[in-house]
């Protein structure tokens, strides 16, 4: 792996609790239910969500280090403004559940471009959204079919899942990479 | 024209894709309703929307060069973040058309502002976003007047169009007059 | 006092008509309602608010200049988006009032952490806005306390006032540190 055991941690406790935050916002909201709980809840989350995210945000970084070099220097606030950026953008979601969907899915989009602009880095970061902007609706569609969560009926129009959820991936995508670019240097 | 050919289609072709958009969002949320459908719709918009705010889009880049010297430099990232700037503006503008005006007003003004800092470039750009606050609301002024189209009873307090409407021309001016300095080189 | 005399009436003046334009944006919300009227009004602010804030701009202000050395340059563009954004945050706060407060609160911290990571300069700034999210909605409560004003029963959450307020108040510290650096060298 290029990532290296430690910005590996660094990068899968990032997700998990990045992926709790975000997840507490959509539950408490209403935008997403949990309809199976059979595992324990971690604050408003099944267990496996913060694992699942966490395990994503890695291999999104790892693939970032297998697409290109990266940028050099490492930059606390670089970090924190990337978190903050795409865990905003989540809560936003969350915000938003109500309003039309077109409305909500252009904005989020439209954020999510401008988060794109800010933190990505050519090719290889967009590859990362690309990437996760597909397998990420695609893993929660799986996840509605199976009944083990669904989306509010007015927030549900993509196949089940939110309309702005590909968006939501892609700036996660971007974030992901960003963070493997600042961590890998360990 | 200082424009030249190819910059004036690039900014048209820019001015009316993105209109569209930000009008889908508008029709879809009820901010905006059209009266008068005589022509054809492209999407949720009359015709003559679009061709209304590509035409903005060149004449105000138009402006642009011709009250002062451009910034250099060619830049993708830079037009895709100052294009997604304005159309999220646009969409946040519908998701809260429901809102109290004056806090929505305010929002909109201090976001534009944003946009101003970071995409404006001097004077010039002032005075593009400027002309933009005044001309784009007079003529949609004009618009309602004539029983074209109508807002939304919550926004329509600035003489029949929304209060935060030349917040949103404001920044549509500095955004246009950025896309002609990137885009005029060719 | 480090600030001078006039770089402090700047800085008051700043805090003074940025806290009047958010305040409005409150009491026209509803998200706060004053109980006591005893003072003249200034728009929608009871005389004795613009004054607190004015004072607290200040305040924090002399704080960040006594916490260690600034960096150099003014510029007047850097001072009105990092004006214009913590407005900004303040009017979404209003528009925001009658979401749930998980979302609300997480999506204003996050943003507060984004201006932070723009505009903040190193431990003295943290300072800044570490010691105003204490401090400010300690005295908000107070003022609830003593009945002179109450928030929505939507946003009361936190001792009777808002979730989300010590995280607007944080990007208030931030944003006042900047301007006193942007203004000290008067």
């Amino acid at each position: 792996m290029r990532l290296g055991s430690r910005a590996a941690l660094v990068l899968f406790v990032i997700g998990a609790i990045g992926g709790l935050v975000g997840d507490a916002c959509h539950v408490a909201a209403g935008t997403t239910t949990y309809l199976d709980e059979t595992l324990p809840f971690i604050w408003k989350s099944q267990l496996w969500f913060p694992v699942a995210v966490g395990l994503a945000t890695v291999a999104t970084g790892e693939l970032r280090l297998r697409l290109g070099p990266t940028r050099p220097g490492r930059n606390p606030g670089e970090a924190a403004a990337a978190i903050a950026s795409v865990i905003a953008l989540y809560a936003l979601t969350a915000v938003i559940t109500d309003e039309d969907p077109v409305a909500a899915t252009v904005l989020i989009w439209m954020l999510a471009i401008v988060i794109a602009a800010r933190f990505g880095g050519g090719m290889p970061a967009l590859a990362c959204a690309v990437s996760a902007a597909v397998l990420g609706p695609l893993a929660e569609i799986l996840v509605v079919e199976a009944d083990l969560a669904m989306y509010a009926p007015s927030a549900d129009g993509l196949i089940g899942v939110a309309e702005w959820l590909p968006a939501l991936y892609f700036a996660f995508g971007i974030v992901a990479a960003r963070l493997a670019e600042l961590f890998s240097e360990s």
